[in-house]
C-alpha cells in the first residue's frame, strides 16, 4: 500500500515554522507538518508555582488544546469539569519533554508557559507541538534576554525534536498522517535532543503487540527523522539558534 | 491625540479574509482586522438540540474563545467550572446576530456550529468574529449545498457585518484597537446587515455616560463602517457571495 | 392588539419598592414591576478583589439569579459547572450599570455586593433588578455611613433607572411583560441616570432587524419611562434620596 | 438567661404562611417563623427520573438554597463545583420527610419539585422549610387536581410539621432562633406528622454530649411544638386542608 | 423472619480492627463489621483552615468515599462537579461525631484528616466508619505524641462508638446488614461515647413513621450495641487505649 | 549504593495476590508488590458506551485512584473539577494495556470496568495495577462464564504483566520502590504479554536523557521481570489460568 502522495517510508512531511506569527506572546511559532498546524506560544511569567517559591529556580508548564474545527468531526470544547484525558496526557508529555532541556536553576524565578493549540489536526499533533514549542521557547527567551542573568544557551541545554513512527502491514513508517495513524498496529512517539539523546520513548500496541526487533526498527527510523527535524529547526531559527 | 498609524477617525483598519484556512471544517476563515486575528470555522452537524427535535427547523450555535497567548498578559484557560463571563456574553452576541440572518426553517434539521477563536487580540475581537463568521457560514453552507433542499441564498437572508465605535476625548472613532478601547469613555458595538438594517446596538458608558447626540454620531460612524465591511466580505467571497 | 389590562403603549406597570424587606443585609429592597418581583440586597465587605488591593479604591460586583419557581416552567438550578449564559450576561450588565454611578475612589477599600434574585419573572427582570439595586445601594451605603469618610452623595454620582422597550406589530411599547417580550420583534434595554444621561443601550432584533427610525422611537419611549422610574425611586427613598 | 423578647421556653415564634405568594409556581408559600423567611414552591413535572420510568409511580425531590443576603455575613453562591455540604444535608432531609407522607403510587408518573429558598435566616430554616413545603405541596396538588385520578387526600397521607429544639445552660428550649442556635449544647430537629407520629429525629451534640433524659425532654417539647405548627398550617389552609 | 446466619436481634456482626493496615498514614485501621469493610486513616497536617489561623486551636475534618467495586452494582466515581449527597451527609456526620470527643484547644494548631473509604459495603458503612475512625485517631495521635504538648488522653475526651438499629416487621434489630437495611421501616444511627453519653441520634422513617415507644426500643438496643463496640475497640487498642 | 533490604538489581519485590478480597465485585484482587498495595476490581455491565451500541462488540474501561492516606503526605481527593493529570494518564495506560489482550468482539455487548485503587503507594502503582487488573479480569470473566457464549480463553488472548525499571547512578534496576523512583534519572514502564510480546514501552528521562544502549539494558531487565510476574500470576490463578 503506497503512502499518500507517494511519500517514502522514511520521509517526513513538509515542515515549516512561521516565527512571530502573533505579536502578543514573546515566542509565537506556527508549525506546519503537512496539514497538521499548531500555534505554539511561549509566555514568560515573573513568578513560580507555590511549591517552588523561594527556591531560586524556575518552572515550565505546558498546555495543549485543539480548536473545535481542527478535526473532521467537530471536537466539543471542554466544559463543566469534563476532562479530555488524551489532552491531559499530551500536555504532560510536552511539559516533561521541554523541562528535560531547560536548566530551571538558570532560568531563575520565572515560569515559561508553553501553549500548543492545534488549528488543524492531521496526525502527529503532539510531536509537532513539541517540535514547534522548542522554537517558540527559543524566541520567548530571546525576547526577554535583557532580563536574564545568563545567555539563552545557558538555560536551554539542548534542542528538542519529536516525531511519530508506526507500523502498518508490517512496514515501519516515519511521521504518520491521520489516515495512517488509525491504520497503524503499533504507534510510537519519540522525543530526542539535537545531539541525539533520547528523552521520551512511548511505544503502544493499538490492540496489538510488538517485538524487540520491531521496536528497534522504529527507533532507527525515528532517530533519523529527529535529526532531520533538528536541521529544519536550526534553519528556521538562523542566528537565533542558541548552540 | 492622533490615532496609531495616523489613522483617520472614520477609517477601518486593514481587513482581510483567508478562506479555506484549514481543511477540516467546511467553512474556515482567518479574519484579520489590523492585528486582531480570529479563526472562524463553521461545522455542520446533522441533528438539532433536544428542544427542536421533530420541529422541522435547524439551529445555529456559536462559541468564542481566546488562545492563552492571544493577549499581552497570558490568558489562563477556563478550567474546573470557572466561567469567563465576558466570553459567554460575546458568544451569545455572535449566535444571536447570525441567527438573525439565518432562516432556520430553510436550514432543515441540522445545526451550524460557529467557532470563533482569537489567535491575537488587538481590540474588536467580537466584531471581527461576527464579520468573519458570516463568511465562514457562507462557505460552510456552500460546502454542503448538495445536501440542502434550497439554495444557500434561501437560508441566509442577508449578510452580516459588525464593527466597534467609541468616543475618546469627545471624538467618535471607528474600529477601535486595543489601546483606544481602554481609553474610550463610550464603547459601542454595532451589528448590521448588508442591506443596512440594524441587528444589535450595544452602547456602554465605561464608568461614564453619553447623550443621544453622541449615540447618533456613533451610529452614523458605525453604519458607514458596516458598509465598508460588507464590501470587503463581498470581494472576499467573489462568486460565492449568495445575494 | 391591546396590551394586557389595556395598558397604554407608554405606560409603566405598577412599580413598588419595599425597603428593609429583610434585616440581614444592610440594603434590602423588594422591587415589584407588575408581577415581576426581585429581591435586591446590598452587602458591604471590608475588602477588595486581589487586583485592587492597595490601590485605595473600592469595587462593586453584582450577581443575578432566578429562583426555580420564578418561571412558569421550573428553572433548574445551576449545578456541576453548567453555566447559565443569560444570567451571566445579565449580572455583568447590572454590575457595569451600577459602577457607572459609583465613585469607586470615594467608596474606599470595600466591596459592594449587589444580589438580585428573581422571585417571580414576568418580563423585565434585568431592568427591575437595576432599578431596585440602586435603591438597595442607597440603603446599604446609608447603613454604613458612620464608616464612610464622605457622604453617600459623594459615592453615588447619580441615580440609576432601567427599563425595557420593544416593538410588536410595528408599535413601540414601554416596559414589556412576559407575553409581550416573546412576541416582540425588537427588544431594547435602556439604562439611564436620574439626570437623563445614557449608560447602556442594548437593542436586539429577535430574529429580526430594525431601522434607525425605530431605534429612535424606542429611545424616546424608554427615556420617558426612565424619568418616571426615577420619580418613583425618589418617592420611595424619601429623605434617604442622596441628591 | 431570658430568651429574646422574653419568649417562654416552650413558645414558638410568630408563625405565618402567605399562600400564593408568587403565581408562577402552582404551590407558592412564604413562611415566616419569627424573622426566618423561606419561600417554598411546589412545581409539578409530568415525568419521573430515569430509575422510575414505567413503574407507575411518581417522585418528589426537594432543593434548598439560601440567598446571598439571607445571612448577616453575605453567603457566596455555589459556583464551579463547590459543594455546600450543609445545604445538601438539609435538602435530603426535606425530600425524605415529604416523601414519608406522599403516596407515590397515587401520585402517578409525575414529579413534585419542592424548592425552599431562604430569604432571611434567623435559625430553624430547615424546619421552617419543611413546615412551609407541606403547605405548598397541598396548594400545588390542589392546583392540578383536575389532572389527578385520586383526590389530594389520597396522595398526601398525613400532614407534616417540623421544629427545632435545643438545650442551653441545661434548659430545653423550643424553636431556637439564631443567637440561641449558636449557644446551644444540644440541637435537635424533629419532623412529625399531624397525627403525632415521628418521621425524623436528628439530635446532635455540638461538641457536647447528651443523656437519654435530656433527649426525652427535647422530644416532649418538640412534640408539643409540632402540634401547634400543625394547627397553624390547618388554619392557613382553611378549606384546602385535605384531611 | 430469621436474620441471616440466624443472628439474634440484639447481636452484633463479627467486628475486627486491623491496626497499621498501611504504613503511609500515621493512623490506619481496617475495620470489618461482618462483610462491611472500611479503611480508616488518620493523617495529621501541621496547619489549620483559614478561619482558625491564629486562634490557638486545631481542627478535625472527615471525608468518606466508596470504592466503585464496593457495591453489588458498580458505583461510579464522583466526576465533573456531580455531588454524592449521601456521601456528603455521611462525612459531615463522621466529622461532627469525632469533633465531639476531640479537645481542639489541646490539639493545637494542626488538622486531623480522617478518611473513611469503603472497600466493601454490606450495610452500616457510616457507623463502621465512625467506629474505625476513632481507633485510627488514637493511633494517629499516638504516632505524633512527641510533637504534642499534652498526652493523647487530654486531646481525646472520650471514646466513640456508632451502630445502626432498625425495625423490620415490627421487630427492633441491632446492626443491620444490607438486605435488612433495605427492608427496614425505620432506620436509626446512634453515636455514643465509651462512657455512655449520646452524641448523635438520627432516626428516619423510610417512607414510614414511628412512635416514641419504638424510638425508645431502638435506643435501648443501640446503647447495648454501643457498649459492645466500645469493648471491642478497647481490646483492639490494648495498651494504646488512652483512658 | 545498595538497594533497600539489599535487594539485587534484577530482583522483584515480594509479590502477592489475594483473590476474592471483597465479594461485591465479580473480580476482586488485592495485589501487593512490596508495600505497594492496590485493590483491583473487575465489574461487568451488560451494556456498552454510546459509540459502540449495536456494533456487536464490547468495551473495557479502566479507572485509577489513590486513597488520601496512601501517600506519606495526604493526597487530597479530586473535587470540583480539579483534574489529577497523573491519574488520568495512568488510567488511560491501564485501559489501553488491557484492551490489547481482550477480544472485544468475543466479549459481546458488555463493558468490563476495571478499577484500581491504591491503598498504599510505594512506587510502581501503575504497573502493580495492570498486573493485578489482569488477575481480576480473569476472575471477573470466570464469574460470568455462564452468560458468555465463548470460553474465557477466547476473550483473553494473552496474559498481561507490567513492571517498572530505571537507572540510578548509571545502574539499571528492576521494580523501583518509591525512594528509588525519586532518585532515578531514567524511568521506564514496560507492559508485556505472558508470551513475551511488548504492549507498551514508556521510557522517560527525568530532567535527563538516555541512550539506545541504556534503553536496551532497561528492556532486557524489564522483560525478565515481566516473565517472573507472569509466573506469579499463573501460580495465583491456579486452575483459573485461562491458557
Amino acid at each position: 500500500m503506497p503512502r499518500p502522495n507517494d511519500r517514502a517510508a522514511s520521509a517526513l512531511r513538509e515542515l515549516s515554522f512561521t516565527r512571530g506569527y502573533t505579536r502578543t506572546a514573546p515566542g509565537s511559532v506556527l508549525v506546519r507538518m503537512g496539514r497538521t498546524t499548531v500555534l505554539c506560544t511561549c509566555c514568560v511569567e515573573p513568578k513560580v508555582p507555590d511549591f517552588l517559591v523561594g527556591k531560586g529556580k524556575g518552572w515550565l508548564t505546558a498546555e495543549y488544546g485543539m480548536l473545535p474545527g481542527s478535526t473532521a468531526t467537530r471536537k466539543p470544547r471542554d466544559k463543566g469539569g469534563k476532562v479530555d484525558g488524551r489532552g491531559v496526557e499530551i500536555q504532560r508529555l510536552i511539559g516533561r519533554s521541554l523541562r528535560a532541556v531547560v536548566n530551571l536553576k538558570a532560568l531563575g524565578e520565572r515560569t515559561l508557559w508553553i501553549d500548543c493549540d492545534v488549528l488543524e489536526a492531521d496526525g502527529g499533533t503532539r510531536t509537532a507541538s513539541i517540535t514547534g514549542a522548542f522554537v517558540a521557547a527559543v524566541d520567548g527567551l530571546t525576547a526577554i534576554k535583557e532580563q536574564l542573568t545568563v545567555p539563552v544557551s545557558a538555560i536551554l541545554t539542548d534542542s528538542l525534536a519529536a516525531v511519530s513512527v508506526g507500523i502498518i502491514d508490517g512496514e515501519p513508517l516515519l511521521d504518520l498522517e491521520y489516515v495512517e495513524d488509525v491504520a497503524a498496529d503499533v504507534d510510537m512517539n519519540l522525543v530526542m535532543t539535537g545531539t541525539g539523546k533520547l528523552i521520551e520513548v512511548q511505544g503502544t500496541g493499538e490492540e496489538a503487540t510488538f517485538s524487540r526487533a520491531e521496536l528497534n526498527a522504529l527507533l532507527d527510523l525515528g532517530e533519523a527523522g529527529g535529526r532531520a527535524i533538528t536541521a529544519a529547526q536550526k534553519a528556521a531559527l538562523g542566528a537565533a539558534w542558541p548552540f
